[in-house]
């Protein structure tokens, strides 16, 4: 027989790793509301509102913008399955432990990867992605926006209008982006773009939110294979989501309601607003990293206000630090990823959590563990800095 | 400028469909939980306490049990695309829509499908099935335990043997089985179950629980080509699941949390015991539904207490009865799927949705509605008849 284990008894925790973030109190109060069906009148009001929420998070007209029913890593593979048949070829740049996945993502499709590579943490430059784009002609072009394994964004200026030119879909990961800097999907000529639940909108993971262009649905509408994830299949999900509301899978209702909420928030905030908040908390995090000498992985340039990746000070251990941050002071932040780890830690200021009160608790249990691990640091610098910073402000 | 939407003003709903069904109160508390991280140690523990509750609910010793991070149909396809490769042969017992589906996912797979095909609602014996496993020598066998769109129970027995005897790998549905009807993974020598976390768990819809039996892991060890799915790739998935706890994906927390407490819900109550109430609830409901004039679409021997499927009264329409039960009484009842759409009507009684009282709200609103739209029925004798069944009870 089974011991059936205690009910949760969760510590209490403050989430400043690459995600999940703190999920917003009023998000949280979504989720314990009862459930109704997945095709009941009144949850298709509210699809239809999350709908038009997330269009307006994304800065896009398009049609097809919903959120997908898993998480963030499923959207990727949502806009490779259904843009990308075997045989057809893909280029995506790669500097970083995600965009490396998409090579993956893209590979199990049957595809022909061609990949831009860069060190991890540098930033690709439009010619050197429009020499192999124009020479490869591929049917996709994957680029990163915001690398959550280096805190590099990318920017993706003049790629919509070099995709347009060569036939191309650009396919852009807006996971650690969206809710936090602009994404500005139809500016830049972005068709196929995915997200997440659990960073910029504050709510629990367990959605991928995803938009497609008019081009990318044509391309989806002329294939000819079928896609070949049946749960991923944007020509069946599109039948619920759209006019006919005809079954395919049954809705993570709970999620819904949570990202709901959680689009309201961002929107009531208003996203210029939201994105100087992250800017100001950053800058302020920032200045007390450095006072602790700590050095950024990504150009200053292209530095990712939500995302923090940033090296250990020398004859540091990883493990350890993160370990006493965690039991003594409930705080998470996240160690690096793939040929990055042990080496770097990655801080997110990101939703509800990028704020002021927040950067000072980290820095002053982050200064107090470091010293405690034998760094020399005059107490209070760090915060010092960071106030200075924040109060220059905007 | 948008627009923001008003806050979820939801209606009262009694979840009487095909799912999702009700979550348990405790379970709904649960998902309000503020997050921990994905590989926080507390959080290893809850996921380590989840599968071994998994593990009791569809009596396995299988080490890889664990819940996919999508819905029921991610489930099925997670079965499918681990255990099958290009060119491979799979038989498929179809009888319904969701077997149904269960050809097109694993065509899209690259396999040749046979189908063993019966009209819906019948049951397939297991002389029938072995001609064909035989001949076929398939490299899967699929079979849905629990059809939801019949409410057909379709025994397993001697199944298992079977796909020993032949080398096949034994595939279930039991989407609309686990916590409402005995599931006997290792008794019945099924090497591939997936299910979901809204109907007989009594959680929100959002998790797909999986049980990959060491035959099927060998299968899954030993293939020559990728997974075609990265999401859903097993090889990757058990690498956060077990022992090395590395980052694949973001698990959806709050989930994580419903069904942890769900799950003790099931168990504290025990298995038995929580069979034993859907099936003397189901009684009650089928007395009350044939004293209406209702006809199941399933044999009575093969009926899944859990979901009742009746022919609609002659006569009558389909959707404007169900609209009335909606509004008037928030009870929500399932239409029919496919070649049963606007024949016959999917009640459910499942998770904390079966008890007598559910089932007299349903039958005294639903013969009133029946009334109203001019069936002649006694008044009251629905309930009579119900409360005459369930106390000839246990």
């Amino acid at each position: 027989m089974i011991t059936i284990p205690p009910a949760l008894q969760p510590p209490s925790r403050l989430l400043l790793g690459p995600g999940p973030s703190d999920a917003h109190p009023r998000v949280l109060r979504a989720m314990a509301t009862p459930l109704m069906g997945h095709l009941d009148p009144a949850f298709l009001v509210i699809m239809a509102e999350v709908q038009e929420m997330l269009r307006a998070a994304f800065r896009t007209s398009n049609r097809l913008t919903l959120p997908i029913s898993a998480t963030g890593m499923a959207g990727m593979e949502t806009c490779l399955v259904n843009l990308v048949e075997p045989g057809d070829r893909v280029v995506v740049c790669n500097a970083g432990f995600f965009s490396n996945r998409m090579v993956d993502v893209a590979q199990r499709c049957g595809t022909e990867v061609t990949e831009i590579k860069r060190p991890w943490g540098e930033v690709f430059t439009f010619e050197e992605i429009a020499e192999v784009v124009r020479r490869v002609k591929p049917k996709a072009l994957g680029v990163v926006h915001a690398e959550t394994s280096t805190g590099v964004l990318q920017p993706l200026d003049g790629l919509g209008a070099l995709c347009r030119e060569t036939g191309a879909m650009l396919v852009a990961d807006t996971v650690t982006s969206l809710g936090c800097v602009p994404v500005e999907l139809d500016a830049w000529g972005v068709d196929a773009a995915f997200s997440c639940s659990q960073k910029g909108l504050a709510c629990p993971p367990g959605l991928s939110p995803v938009s497609f262009s008019q081009r990318a649905l044509d391309v989806l509408h002329n294939r000819k294979t079928k896609v070949q994830s049946w749960y991923l299949d944007l020509s069946l999900i599109t039948q619920y989501w759209g006019q006919d509301r005809s079954y395919h899978h049954t809705g993570p209702i709970s999620m819904i309601y949570a990202i709901h909420e959680g689009l309201r928030v961002v929107l009531e905030e208003g996203l210029e607003a939201r994105f100087e908040r992250h800017r100001r908390n950053y800058r302020a995090l920032r200045a007390g990293l450095e006072a602790l000498g700590m050095r950024y992985v990504a150009p200053a340039a292209h530095q990712l206000p939500e995302l923090n990746a940033v090296y250990l000070p020398a004859g540091l251990e990883d493990l350890p630090v993160r370990k006493r941050l965690l039991e003594d002071y409930g705080i998470e932040i996240g160690g690096g990823l793939g040929e990055l780890k042990g080496k770097i830690w990655r801080i997110g200021l990101m939703g509800c959590n990028s704020r002021a009160d927040v950067v000072y608790s980290l820095l002053g249990a982050l200064e107090r563990v470091l010293v405690q691990f034998g760094v020399v640091v005059a107490p209070g610098a760090a915060t010092a800095a960071a106030q200075q910073a924040y109060a220059a402000g905007n």
